[in-house]
């Protein structure tokens, strides 16, 4: 794996000492039909070491693919020399691949504004039906639990106190993956990643700061049940989250406990009379 | 000014409650020379309320504008009706205009990845050569207040938890402006924008949350001498700060006291011994 972090010399009131910096590059994501030329269609500044996950969940966040066998390969750009390891090229099968010169133009359009607000979430919508995830229930201690255990696998934050961290987990409370990034999105990307190329079931997508409009999308996108967020969320999430059915909580560990936002239902909790 | 925040109903364990979430919603920026047509050149999500200092801040960082000279006038756009309250016209003297067409894809290009690492800060360094500021010097304690006055003027963050807050000071302590936002790159654009508009002179930038690559960047072409962030910096941003001369201090306010990555002999410090 690339380095994830530089070790740097600072200064402090007191006289110098060690530190370390996460590392922040960027990362060109490549889309091609299998045997076809490739196209850029996506660049974002991101900590180097799970670029391959990054890249398989972009797709997956974009809609570009629905399950690992829309992808035929996934590896870093060689061009018939060393691997760049800022680049990195996606196969799709021709049956899905889209037309790369209208992602190529939408790529940089919804990366530049994330999406663009109420019409933009009902198009959201339309190209991911939310799933219904019925089935989907467990207490909301149980997210308070797993918000704990995903703190517990994010050396990068540890060494550096300069990166978010995304989490995947089943209803049951089972923790799957963790992913560390300089940039909240590509952690959110690079954990779908990691769930997709395992083929696992997601219910839960843990989140390690805010919840905003974008990163609530790419859960429902992935078919996400449940979004839980130490952070806040905004407006334009919670309402996203409410018209695909997502249940949201925000604040997960605080003082007052998680604050949920929509489908308190899947928690076993009503909307009963203010404490 | 529009709705900063929503009232929401809310679920906690022990029953529902009153909250308020921030406000997330587009705004697109357009940019004119004097009598001309407009083009769209930047969407982002931003919270409402601060769109023309948001617009005018991202004009200055994009090296549009170095002065308000430069700017024949930025409002709402109406296009012959009311006020369009998510899109923004920045009209600029045609000595200034930049090729629009090339804007169009620059801005969403750029605005993709962030800017594109170490090719890109060169090319930074070479369209906002960096402006020496040997005369700004001020001690850290200064920051440390700084950072402390800006937390105070954060009226959106203690009512939703959900933004981040940049601040702008010249060297003898003295803040200008506060500007908060959903989003920490609007936050920035918008306080560099407000003294833009107040033709302050900046010496110091204030970040409630982290300093990446591009609100270094930003800093640089603002032509400002200390970025001092209450969070932690990448790889990126300092040798970005370093090879501008900028001064780039991370941690403010926390136990080990603020942390100087570069040119700490603008607060009176120097590399001695380790502590």
């Amino acid at each position: 794996m690339q380095r994830r972090s530089e070790p740097v010399r600072v200064v402090r009131a007191r006289g110098s000492d060690d530190d370390r910096l996460v590392r922040e590059e960027p990362l060109t994501v490549r889309v091609a039909a299998r045997g076809g030329p490739a196209s850029d269609v996506w660049t974002t500044l991101r900590t180097p070491g799970h670029d391959l996950d990054l890249a398989l969940g972009w797709a997956l966040s974009e809609g570009l693919v629905t399950t690992l066998d829309d992808v035929v390969d996934v590896h870093h750009c060689t061009d018939g020399g060393a691997p760049d390891p800022n680049s990195v090229t996606v196969r799709l099968d021709a049956d899905v691949l889209p037309d790369l010169a209208a992602l190529e133009r939408r790529g940089a359009s919804t990366a530049a504004c994330g999406l663009c607000g109420r019409d933009e979430l009902h198009a959201l919508l339309r190209r991911c039906p939310p799933a219904p995830r019925e089935d989907v229930a467990l207490p909301l201690d149980v997210l308070d639990r797993l918000a704990v255990e995903v703190r517990g696998h994010q050396p990068l934050f540890d060494a550096t106190g300069g990166c978010h961290a995304a989490g995947v987990a089943t209803a049951d409370g089972t923790l799957l993956h963790v992913r560390e990034d300089v940039g909240r999105h590509n952690a959110v990307d690079a954990v779908l990643g990691a769930a997709l190329r395992g083929r696992d079931r997601v219910d839960v997508l843990l989140l390690s700061g805010r919840a905003g409009y974008e990163l609530v999308a790419k859960a429902v996108a992935a078919r996400v049940a449940v979004v839980a967020a130490v952070g806040a969320a905004t407006d334009l999430a919670a309402a996203t989250a409410d018209a695909a059915g997502l249940t949201l909580v925000t604040f997960l560990g605080r003082p007052h406990g998680g604050t949920v936002l929509t489908r308190a239902d899947r928690l076993g909790l009503t909307t009963g009379a203010p404490q």
